[in-house]
């Protein structure tokens, strides 16, 4: 974080150090999220021909890392949104909290005026570093959402929203 | 605006025009899944016990305005969130709409330096300006995700997530 925070003579919105807190606080949520999923509802359950939890699972691991990796190192990569898991739910939270240390790294790696410099995500997706980053976690609230209303309808009690 | 503007001498995350454009983005898909409802399930539909659309927006109108209105004048409100709609949809759109230049006017009212100030909302809800501001907007994501599977179930195509 030394290379964000040294730049930060002036008042900010929001610092690099607090968004990344921000997101972080938010895939603790939806960790906990797939942790509350039976595990053959996760991979198979889903309402109105919607995908399941496990495949937005896959969506956002498949943007997360992959999307700020290439805004560190400018090399575009193509969204992929697979890996093999063998339908274990444990493969997906090892995954999930190997990339919570990535994001970690990967983030100090941004320096602060970067946030507004213009970008073309897996080489389609144009906008700034801050817009992305804000698609990436709004992105996951709204999947996230979905997944509450599968757990409320398997009668499971999802986690409370508000803790992070 | 001039009154945040003027003060960003330095780069910005995310600067307070480029915050109002997101949350109002947000605000307007909103709006456009609230219209994608059929009028009798926008206030009757759930699923799993949950709460109608129709409840879940006027929590996101008892939260917007009035939030902003406390971040502004420092004066605590008590959070309601409930006004006579009469179950016409119409009746929310208007409110939706009178909300959205109402937030315009009070965000020209907050200056840079503001958003890390610490503020206990509505008498209950601690933390900064910005966590406050941001808790709006997930909030509204997070239902509005809800509202989507909703539509889904009921056989309604959702307005595109991306577009706002």
């Amino acid at each position: 974080m030394e290379n964000t925070v040294k730049n930060q003579t002036e008042a900010q919105v929001i610092s690099p150090a607090q968004l990344l807190e921000h997101y972080q606080g938010h895939r603790g949520l939806t960790r906990r999220v797939i942790e509350a999923f039976p595990e053959k509802d996760f991979f198979n359950y889903n309402i109105g021909g919607m995908r399941t939890f496990a495949e937005m699972t896959m969506e956002l691991l498949g943007i997360a890392v992959p999307g700020l990796k290439e805004i560190v190192t400018r090399e575009t990569t193509e969204l992929q949104e697979h890996f093999e898991h063998g339908n274990q739910k444990s493969k997906i939270l090892e995954r999930w909290d190997q990339d919570t240390e990535e994001i970690n790294k990967l983030w100090g790696q941004i320096e602060l005026k970067r946030f507004q410099d213009h970008i073309k995500l897996f080489g389609q997706y144009e906008g700034t570093v801050q817009s992305s980053i804000f698609y990436f976690m709004d992105n996951e609230i709204h999947h996230r959402g979905q997944g509450y209303v599968y757990l409320r309808a398997l009668g499971v009690e999802p986690p409370f929203f508000y803790e992070r």
